[in-house]
């Protein structure tokens, strides 16, 4: 029963469990590598699936639905797609079980086998492309903008709650394009929605990018790419979106008359995001006392506690907070009035505060005699006594204040945390001292990238956008260098 | 590219799969037995799924999600449900692919074998009242509001689009309670918003009844359900909710500890609709020229078609058309100019009649000069001509009016295909001649409703709520019975 969290100094990965579970966000299920996401954590992945879903409306994408299973023959057909995700399918290769001869339960019927195994989508690419191949002939077809909400499944070896887990939730936008120039610009516009929504609704700042050759997507010419940082100082990839040139469409024979009248293979392009994006909420924002959650995606805003002695107190303090309740919702403002007898003022504190609600209210008696209201924000837990009147437009402000805020700290962490090193020495150094990301030369070859990888953990996160050109040689190889690349351990 | 519809005269199926197909619902997939819900008919769905869990979060319900997959040992737990479900699973063996050592593409890696087969979910109860059991500890904890929006596979042997697919979307709840009373409460609560979500938004009018032991869901002890009349006089099931007793506790050892400080098994209820409903939607409201939708949950409701020669006419109507648009929409209409001049407005009446848009607006040259617009009905394919002021007004009042008569007619058409009898003969002759439900009595024994599904292909469909009681004899054994239940052919 103790909600007692571990903190982030003695274990920033038990830390981080902790959050995930006694926040009441998800839970380990039976099922080895999948995880169930509870009401509460749900509901706060439904607050930003809305908000992206909204995003790529305005943006003129719609929502399609494809199936669930792949057949196995199509995995192949990309060569680079095939490579990336084979080792990590789950397999269907059977239709039905049947009574156990030998006793209780039941077994796989031998004589259910299918003639093509089916494989559980790890994404969806490969079936999508087989069906665009009837959707489109002319370029009046095109573009084709659709995105999918869906479950994919990807059989990682080593889980965390969200960050990696066998079956996670996602969404993936499939789009066909009659120019190389239109999907690149497509690959582009979903990355600008993505750091958009990061930054607007979860607070989050991101560097925008683009990924090196053995970083990118299977089967993609061009990966671009959102990076984040975690509080430990370790990276995180908040969102991907890939210029897939005309791979798939080679792959499955997809071509389109255009305006000249000659058949010629589609543009695509693909991009998604997934609950992953809960971990990097979590470990962005989160403290030693719980989650700290951005008020626009936050499941509650503002939790109204009640402190009082006896019946008499109680209902006339019943009676303001109802008022106040109703006031805040009135205002659109997602709130509650806690009032359940069976638990006590201080376990409440405890109990919201784990669960990251922005806004805390307690009213006591005085509070009530004085017509003020004692008002906390759970993340600078600064504290103030506010009157009474005009207590809904107080609080709405005071959301909207602290979004803004959370983010402006986030981007400081992440400003100060970006460090520039021109040395081999240097490099390992912050990597190991500070973390964050390490700003180095690099020559730009895989070779020297998997050397470094081998040797200190580190990725290449990405060469970000809009990159300033600089001469310069590799920390590693002390080849010429024209750029900086960011250099980061990751999740 | 033709259009034509099969008339449902000429052939029921056809016709129905013409509308699905080129209606632009849903196309077939490569994986046998599951569809592609396209973006038009994803878009319908949407609004379906949106106004249904409104009604769901209304009630005190919150959304959750379990994984995919549930160990094949968890469904053997109840007898029954193993019972109903074994035959028809998706059945996962192995986690890894690898290249084929003999050839090109990958192979089913055999040393990549689970210990423990996995079921692809057909239905999660197991899976869930296995978390359950985590989850509840008091009578406090209790009720348990849950649902879950999510993919299913039955692997059915024959598939019609929507109808019966291998993979359906569905919604599934799942609520936890400490007493008999209020499980069976709550499984009839959410029976009554099934049948207020299908009459007032799909304009789908229904029969509330709770089914016969032979047709209750696998593990139920109570299985009530909505029955809703196609066209063809066939019935469909367009919702269940289960009261599961304490099966599904018992088979999973989920006790709490009640007010009297107890241990008692949790009492249970499951309730789930699903797809199918979109292929009701389409029999009950479409016609030989296509689709007909209810304007509440229709992707378009309203479309403007102009008519002009000459670019001078052109001009002068798009000046106008485009007015109109933004009228319509800002009363929250969701409503499309159609000005694609690779298309003949002949060939757009006949697209959007197949796509069964509730209201057409046509504006022509001699109409913009007299300050008027044609307005045509799709469901009663009525034309006026109006004025052009307040046209957004007239739009909004007759979309209202459509989804009203929509039902109105469909409920007209269901309470003239209830046809009571009392003989055997009759029985016969009303299934062959007429259709429709059949209320007759029966002698209650599961020997005779099987002899009769084997003579006629009819089903119980429900025993209806609130049924009175009559003395009469079985059509078929000419045993006593108390009341009449309805049978018919259905989906």
């Amino acid at each position: 029963m103790s909600k007692e969290v571990t903190s982030r100094a003695a274990d920033y990965s038990q830390w981080y469990n902790d959050l995930v579970i006694k926040g009441g966000l998800a839970d380990y299920s039976a099922v080895r590598g999948c995880m169930v996401i509870k009401p509460y954590g749900f509901t706060l992945w439904e607050h930003m699936r809305d908000a992206l879903d909204k995003m790529f409306k305005d943006t003129g994408h719609v929502n399609a639905y494809f199936p669930l299973f792949i057949p196995k023959s199509f995995l192949s057909k990309e060569a680079a797609h095939v490579e990336g995700f084979a080792k990590e399918c789950a397999v269907v290769t059977h239709y039905r079980l049947k009574n156990d001869p030998d006793g209780k339960g039941v077994v796989v019927d031998p004589e259910a086998k299918l003639e093509e195994e089916l494989i559980v989508r790890p994404t969806s690419e490969t079936i999508i492309w087989s069906t665009y191949k009837d959707w489109i002939q002319s370029y009046r077809d095109l573009p084709l903008l659709i995105n999918q909400w869906a479950n994919v499944v990807r059989w990682e070896m080593r889980t965390r709650l969200f960050l990696r887990t066998a079956e996670f939730l996602w969404q993936e936008g499939h789009t066909a394009h009659a120019t190389r120039e239109e999907a690149v610009e497509e690959a582009r516009k979903m990355l600008e929605v993505y750091a958009t929504f990061a930054e607007e609704f979860m607070a989050l700042p991101v560097i925008k990018g683009v990924k090196t050759a053995s970083e990118r997507f299977a089967g993609a010419e061009d990966t671009y790419c959102i990076e984040s940082l975690m509080q430990d100082g370790k990276a995180l990839q908040a969102g991907t979106s890939h210029f897939l040139g005309q791979n798939f469409a080679k792959a499955f024979d997809v071509k389109f008359l255009n305006k000249d009248n000659q058949q010629e293979y589609v543009w695509a392009t693909s991009w998604g995001v997934s609950t992953r994006l809960v971990g990097a909420l979590i470990m962005a924002h989160g403290d030693d006392e719980g989650l700290v959650l951005p008020p626009r995606i936050a499941p509650l805003q503002a939790v109204i506690i009640p402190i009082y002695k006896g019946p008499e107190q109680k209902d006339l303090i019943d009676a303001k907070a109802k008022e106040i309740l109703e006031d805040l919702k009135s205002k659109g403002i997602r709130a509650k009035y806690d009032d359940n007898d069976n638990n006590r003022p201080g376990w409440k504190f405890a109990e919201y505060e784990m669960k990251g609600v922005p806004v805390r209210l307690v009213l006591g008696a005085r509070d009530l005699e004085n017509h003020k209201i004692e008002v906390a924000r759970r993340d600078t837990r600064e504290k103030e006594t506010v009157n009474l009147d005009g207590i809904s437009q107080y609080v709405d402000g005071l959301l909207i204040k602290i979004q803004f805020e959370m983010l402006q700290r986030a981007r400081k962490f992440m400003e100060e945390s970006i460090t520039k090193v021109d040395t081999w020495g240097d490099f390992v150094k912050v990597l190991d001292e500070k973390g964050g990301f390490v700003s180095a030369h690099w020559d730009g070859t895989a070779e020297t990238e998997e050397a470094i990888k081998e040797k200190t953990k580190a990725t290449i996160r990405c060469i970000p956008l809009d990159n300033p050109q600089e001469d310069g040689v590799c920390i590693f190889s002390g080849k010429p260098s024209k750029e900086r690349v960011l250099f980061a351990r990751a999740y």
